[in-house]
């Protein structure tokens, strides 16, 4: 069985759901390791503030829990997609009385190599602006159209992942990580106050950051401050850390700091 | 029957189509009217502008409009929905070799009173700002949470409408209509270079007004131009034009152009 919807065994949702019709809803994109997700009390925090914020309503942590581990029974290790949408409804962006579908998707583990967190990955910047707004930005959200643009601007194999700006030529995000910049001890990442998503593994780098006596900063941030950092990072909870080692032309050597914090997450995490 | 997908009846989808996933595709929300899709050709020409936008292949017209012949075997009037996603998937962003999947939906008539087309209908304006995205401005695609969030501001079933605005505190449009204003012989609507959907029955209400004679401007508007107009109507493709008769404490008279408006489309397009 490699998904579950409301429960049940299945491969197919309702065609009335609004997670369809209107990317009414959330996700949360989970490793599967060792037979546990690892991050699981994280995801549910955020599950809740992020359905908190567009007025869904979650599931209690047991039965979701038990959902997730009836599908991650006799696997070692996978992503774990669940969906949460408002439901099926009658025709329309009124709500009603629908009620919210959990959808929970199993995917086999994925293949990247390990070069990717030791030597680091290459980046380019993608055209596609991301829009500002206050009211969706930092949430999980299904509306996800500009990632895809972005994500679809370039098909080159050796080019891992993409830096997306927004509106105002800020830089926000990679189309599926978060962004790090380093100079010296200092650690900076762009704040989401109007556009991004807020991750997991973001959290995570930022307190284990704190913690190891780096300053920290979310703030405003350019492609030129990328371009002028003495090192750059990207993370999600899947992967953890990956180095960027080249965006555009501009080359760097992994820092020190960069290893150092992919190791004591690991150890703490198992990520 | 009540939808086919990818010409198949059925009642769900995939669980992988990137429509559910991302938001991956588009719409349009065609009136069945004497057992014809009055409007067909230019959903047809909208939905082909919209998916060159997106990057996706639309199935060639008669195949598509056979589809809806089938759906719309032996029912007199209703409303049909037609969804064109990304299809199915590997887990990521990036499309691949994913094959569009269409989704065509059959819902009953709207039931609303023939006083909200004679008498005019309530309205407010959200709270909810629409972002700005040059890419997406116009299109009418399936990352539809901000008219979500918008549409559930208010339960008063009195308010039948709700005036959108951007992020600059521009008018756009309502949460699943567009917008107009008159003054004297001067029509205007908000322009959608940033924000909206480029309605049917817009563009239909700004041909006609032009062969009648009125004066058209797509322009940008603020919520005082709209309280400072002689008339307010609403329009889109299933229910045609709504005068507008109160906007918060404002009311209205409707205009004897609107009515005009309404007559010239029904006899030509039959809505």
């Amino acid at each position: 069985m490699d998904a579950l919807v409301n429960g049940v065994a299945a491969s197919s949702i309702a065609i009335s759901d609004r997670g369809l019709h209107y990317g009414d809803g959330l996700f949360e994109t989970m490793l599967l390791k060792n037979g546990t997700v690892p991050l699981w009390p994280r995801h549910y925090r955020r599950l809740l503030a992020d359905a908190s914020r567009l007025g869904l309503t979650v599931p209690a942590e047991p039965a979701l829990r038990d959902e997730i581990t009836e599908l991650a029974a006799g696997r070692e290790s996978g992503v774990i997609k669940l969906m949460l949408t408002a439901g099926s409804g009658p025709r329309g962006y009124r709500r009603g009385d629908a009620q919210p579908s959990r959808i929970l998707l199993f995917s086999k583990p994925h293949d990247y190599p390990a070069a990717f967190w030791q030597e680091g990955i290459r980046v380019r910047f993608c055209d596609m602006r991301l829009s500002r707004n206050r009211r969706l930005a930092g949430i999980k959200h299904l509306n996800r159209l500009e990632n895809v643009l972005a994500r679809n601007e370039w098909d080159d194999p050796a080019i891992t992942e993409g830096l997306v700006l927004d509106e105002h030529d800020r830089v926000i995000e990679a189309t599926s990580c978060n962004l790090f910049l380093l100079n010296g001890s200092d650690l900076r990442t762009p704040q989401l106050t109007f556009s991004g998503v807020n991750g997991i593994m973001r959290e995570i780098v930022l307190e284990t950051s704190r913690r190891l006596g780096l300053s920290v900063a979310e703030t405003e941030l350019s492609n030129r401050d990328v371009l002028e950092a003495d090192g750059v990072f990207l993370t999600n909870s899947v992967v953890g850390i990956w180095p960027v080692r080249q965006i555009e032309t501009v080359t760097w050597a992994i820092s020190p700091v960069i290893y150092k914090l992919q190791r004591q997450i690991n150890n703490e995490y198992g990520v």
